[in-house]
C-alpha cells in the first residue's frame, strides 16, 4: 500500500515492525496514556559511584535499552567511555536510544554493532561512517529515526522504554542535581536529556565537575538520578559548539538568506509579537542577521525565538528585539553562556518543544521557521536523512516538528556540486510537503500551491523571482543532468517515523 | 494489634482501608513503580476557557478525585468558587485531595459534605469548624492525613489519582505557562501544586492575570495544562502571607527560641555547610534571628535552608549567610518576592522536598530542623493533628518528613493556658518519637535517651537546664493537673499515615 506521501510500504513491514502508515500531518484530539519509570528508592547521603565500570556492571543487562544525549555534539567524551565498558562487559542485544548520534561516536557504535552489543538503534539521525555502514546492512534490525518531538512522544508513551540513561553534565552535586550551564563542558540547555532523566528507570550522570550540594538551578534534580560518576572530562569545549558562529561569506548562501529574509518580511506573519525558529548553519545565521535589521527598521519585536539556539539569536534577546528565547539546545558557547545570565532564555525539554501528543508544544505556536533539506521533491516533500546516493547522512532533528509552523521555509541551494537538491523523486521522504510552504533557493522561490494566500502575498517581492517547484526542479536538472538511479536491496535498514509515530518512509539497503 | 508507636489498631481497620501498620521510620531500598496521567492531546492556539462553569460541567464527574493547592492560604479565592460550581452541578461522591485545607475553605467543605458532593477527603490537615465537624462525624469516610512528602508519594505511586486539579496562579499565558512569583496574588513557590500539575489527568489553571505568551519562568508549563480560566481574583494579597513576619515579643516564645538556638549552636551540626529548616511562626522567626547572630559571630555559613520559607530566611540568603534556599512554599510576601529576584532561591516540588519513595529528598540531607507540637508524649512522639480535646485542629505539613533530620528539635511551651503540652498519653500520634531528638521548652530541654551522643554534647550548656522528658511532663502536670479523659465513639473519623504510607494512628469520633 501507499502512505499519504505516496511511499509504497509493504504490509509485511507494517506488521513486522508494528506501524500504521503515515496518513497526514494533522494530530487529532486523542488521549495519550503516559508511562512512568520504576524508581529505585535511595536515601543515602551521596550517589557518587566508585567507578563507571561498576555502574555499568551492576546496571546494564542483555536486551536493555540504554540512552545518551547529544548536547556535547562532536566534543562528546561520554558515549565512547560508556560503550567501551559495556562491550568489555560482554553485554549483548542492547537497543541504543540516544537523542542523536554525532560523528565522534561512529567508530564506537560500529564496534558495538560488530560485537553484538548493539542490535537495535533509534536516533534522530546518523552521519559519516556509521550512516554508511548501516546503509550497507551492518545492523541486524532497521534503525528507527524519530524527530526530537517524536522521540519525546515515544518516551512518554513507552515506545522507547529506557532502562539506563548515561547523561554527561558539566556540573552535578553528589545527589545528582545538575544543569548544563556552567563548568568546562558547559553546553547550555539540557532539553533532550531532560526526557531521559524523567523517564529512564536508572539515570547515571557523568561529570568532571562535582560541585557543592545543593546545586542550582537543577535542570535535572536528585529525585531523578541514581548515580553520579566522576570522569576526567565529559567534553572537549572546543568541539561542543557547532563552530559556525560567524556569518557566511559564501555568496550563494547569502543570496539564499536574502530570499528567505524577503519572504519572511513580506509575509503577513512579520509583525509585532511574531515568533521564529532559524536553526544553525551559515545561512541560518545570515537570515538572523538580515531579520535583525528588518526588525530594527520596521520596529518589530518578536515574542519568542525557538529551538536550537545560536549566539546571534541570544544577541536579539539582549537587544530587546526578541522577548523570550525558548531553548531546547544551544549550538554555540555564546548561546550556552547566555542561558546562565538571562532568565528570559528558558530551558525547555523536547516534549514542550515539539511532542505532538501533549497538551500543546511550542512548535504549535510557531509563526516562521527556516529549515534545511538534502532533497526536495516536486510535491514539496523534504528529505533530510539520505543523500542522493541513498546513504544515510542526516538527522530529522526538529524538522518534521517545526515544519508545522504557519510559514515553513526550506532554505536550500538549487544544486550542491553536481547534485540537484530539487528532484523528481527523492531517496527518502522525511517531512511531508503538506507542511512546507516555501522553498527558497539562490535563484528564487517556489510557493506551495496549497497556500494560495502566500502565492498572492509573496509573488511580487523585488528581487525574489517566483517559480513553480517543477520549474526549479527543471533548472536544477538543466545544470546537473538526471541522477543515476540507485540500486537497492529489498531489505529495510531504517524506518523513518513521522512525528506522530506513523511510518513515513522505509530506507533500504544500498547495493555495494 | 499494636503498631510500632504502640497505637492499638484493629485488623478490621487495616483490612478495610488497605493499610499496613506503622513499623518504623526507616525507609528501605524498595522499588517504587510510578504512575502517569492520561494526556488529552491539544494543539489549538489557546486554552483560555469561556467560563469556569463550563470547565466544571465538562470535566468533573461523580466519583472523581479533585485537587487544589493551599499556597494562597487564608487569601485563597479559588477553592470556594470552584466548589460552589461543583455543588451547583449536583455532582456527588468526590474525593477532595488538596495539598491542605485552610480556614477560608471550611464553610464550603462542610457545605459540600452535607450536599453529598464530597464524601472522601485527603489532606495535610484541617482546622476550625471543619476539623470540629469531621471530629464529630460529619464525613461518611475517614479523612486520610498525609504529610507533604507522603502526599507526593501517594500521587507518584497512584494512591491518590487526581482526575481534575484546579490550581490558582498569579499569572499564566493562554497556553498555561505559569509561575507563582509575579502578579497581585503572587505567593512564590508552587511547590505543592507542581505535583498536581504533573500527575492530574486534567489541569485547570485559574488566574486573574493572563500574560503574554510565552510566560517564563514556567514552573507549570503548557504541556501539563488543559484549561486556563480567567477569574476576577485568585487571592487576597493581604491574607496570602502568614502575617507573622515580625519577631515575637512574647517572653515565653523568646525563651524557647533561645533554648532552641543554644541547642543548635552547641550541637556538632553547627558548622560551615550545615543545613536547616525553621518553619514559620513567631518562635521560628526568633530562632532564625538568634541563629543569624550566631552564624555571624562564629563565621559559619549554611549550605541551604529548606522548606516553608520566610523573609528572615531569605534575608540570610541576601547576606550570604545561607548559600541556597530550597523553597517548597513561601510564608510571606518578602520570601515570595525574593524568589523572583534571587536565583539561589530554588523552587522545589514536594517530591524533591520530602517524598520518602524517591531517589533522595532534600529532607534526607537536612542537619537541623525545628518543629512545633500540639502534644508530646514521654516517648517523644509528637501530635500535630488533634487538640487535647481530641478534635482535629492541625496539619502534618512537613512534620514527619523533616523530623528525619540529623537533629530534630521540637519547640513547644510546657503548657498552653491550662493544657499541658507534654503529656503521658496524647490524643493522637503524628510523628514517631524515634525521629525526635530534643524537646525545647521555656524551662529547659529534654534529650531523647536514644541519642546518648547528644546527651553528652548538650548537657552542660549555660542557661539550658536538661530534664528527662518525664520530668518535663511532671512539671507540666504540676502546673495544670491531669487532663479529663476524652470520650470517643468507636468510629474512625481520620487515618493518620506515616510518610511511607503505613498507618500511624486512627483518630476516632469525639462524643458530643
Amino acid at each position: 500500500m501507499k502512505n499519504k506521501v505516496g511511499v509504497e510500504i509493504s504490509e509485511n513491514v507494517l506488521k513486522q515492525y508494528g506501524y500504521q502508515p503515515f496518513a497526514g500531518t494533522k494530530i487529532g484530539h486523542l488521549i495519550s496514556q503516559r508511562v512512568a519509570p520504576a524508581v529505585h528508592v535511595m536515601a543515602g547521603p551521596s550517589k557518587v559511584a566508585t567507578s563507571l565500570a561498576d555502574v555499568v556492571k551492576n546496571n546494564v543487562r542483555d536486551g536493555m535499552t540504554i540512552s545518551f544525549h547529544h548536547h556535547l555534539r562532536e566534543g562528546d567524551m561520554v558515549f565512547n567511555q560508556v560503550m567501551q565498558l559495556i562491550i568489555d562487559e560482554g553485554i549483548k542485544d542492547l537497543t541504543l536510544a540516544p537523542s542523536s548520534l554525532t560523528n565522534v561516536m561512529n567508530d564506537m557504535v560500529i564496534k558495538a554493532i560488530k560485537a553484538g552489543t548493539v542490535t537495535h538503534i533509534t536516533s534522530s539521525g546518523m552521519r559519516g561512517s556509521l550512516g554508511d555502514a548501516v546503509s550497507h546492512g551492518l545492523l541486524p534490525n532497521p534503525v528507527i529515526f524519530r524527530s526530537h518531538g517524536g522521540r519525546a512522544r515515544a518516551i512518554e508513551t513507552g515506545k522507547i522504554k529506557i532502562d539506563v540513561a548515561f547523561l554527561g553534565v558539566p556540573n552535578a552535586d553528589e545527589m545528582g542535581n545538575a544543569n548544563g550551564m556552567t563548568g568546562d563542558a558547559a553546553f547550555g540547555s539540557l532539553g533532550y536529556a531532560l526526557m531521559d532523566a524523567r523517564y529512564a528507570d536508572k539515570v547515571v550522570l557523568l561529570t568532571d565537575n562535582i560541585v557543592d550540594y545543593p546545586n542550582t538551578p537543577a535542570s535535572i534534580n536528585q529525585t531523578q538520578v541514581d548515580y553520579v560518576v566522576k570522569v576526567d572530562q565529559v567534553g572537549d569545549p572546543d568541539l561542543i559548539g557547532s563552530g559556525a558562529t560567524r556569518f557566511t561569506k559564501d555568496p550563494k548562501e547569502l543570496k539564499i538568506a536574502q530570499m528567505v529574509n524577503s519572504v519572511i518580511t513580506h509575509s503577513p506573519y512579520f509583525k509585532n509579537g511574531f515568533s521564529f525558529q532559524t536553526g544553525s548553519g551559515g545561512a541560518a545565521l545570515a537570515v538572523t542577521r538580515y531579520l535583525r535589521q528588518a526588525m530594527i527598521d520596521q520596529k518589530i519585536k518578536a515574542s519568542f525565538a525557538l529551538g536550537g539556539i545560536t549566539k546571534p539569536t541570544t544577541d536579539l534577546l539582549d537587544e530587546g528585539l526578541v522577548k523570550k528565547v525558548m531553548d531546547v539546545q544551544d549550538f554555540d558557547k555564546g548561546a550556552a553562556d547566555s542561558m546562565h545570565k538571562n532568565p528570559a532564555q528558558q530551558e525547555i525539554d523536547s516534549s514542550w518543544y515539539a511532542d505532538p501528543f501533549n497538551k500543546g508544544a511550542m512548535v504549535s505556536k510557531l509563526d516562521v521557521v527556516i529549515l534545511s533539506a538534502l532533497q526536495i521533491d516536486t510535491d514539496f516533500n523534504v528529505n533530510v536523512l539520505t543523500g542522493s546516493d541513498g546513504v544515510i547522512r542526516g538527522a530529522i532533528g526538529g524538522h518534521q516538528d517545526a515544519a508545522t509552523a504557519k510559514l515553513t521555509i526550506i532554505s536550500a541551494p538549487l544544486v550542491r556540486g553536481r547534485l540537484a537538491t530539487i528532484v523528481p523523486k527523492m531517496t527518502s521522504i522525511t517531512t511531508p510537503g503538506d507542511s512546507i510552504d516555501v522553498v527558497a533557493t539562490e535563484l528564487g522561490i517556489a510557493i506551495n500551491p496549497a497556500r494560495q494566500d502566500l502565492v498572492k502575498q509573496l509573488s511580487h517581492i523585488p528581487g525574489v523571482p517566483v517559480y513553480t517547484i517543477q520549474e526549479l526542479q527543471q533548472k536544477a536538472a538543466d545544470i546537473v543532468g538526471q541522477p543515476v538511479p540507485i540500486q537497492y536491496i529489498d531489505r529495510p535498514v531504517a524506518l523513518a517515523e513521522y512525528r506522530d509515530g506513523t511510518l513515513i518512509d522505509v530506507i533500504h539497503q544500498v547495493q555495494e
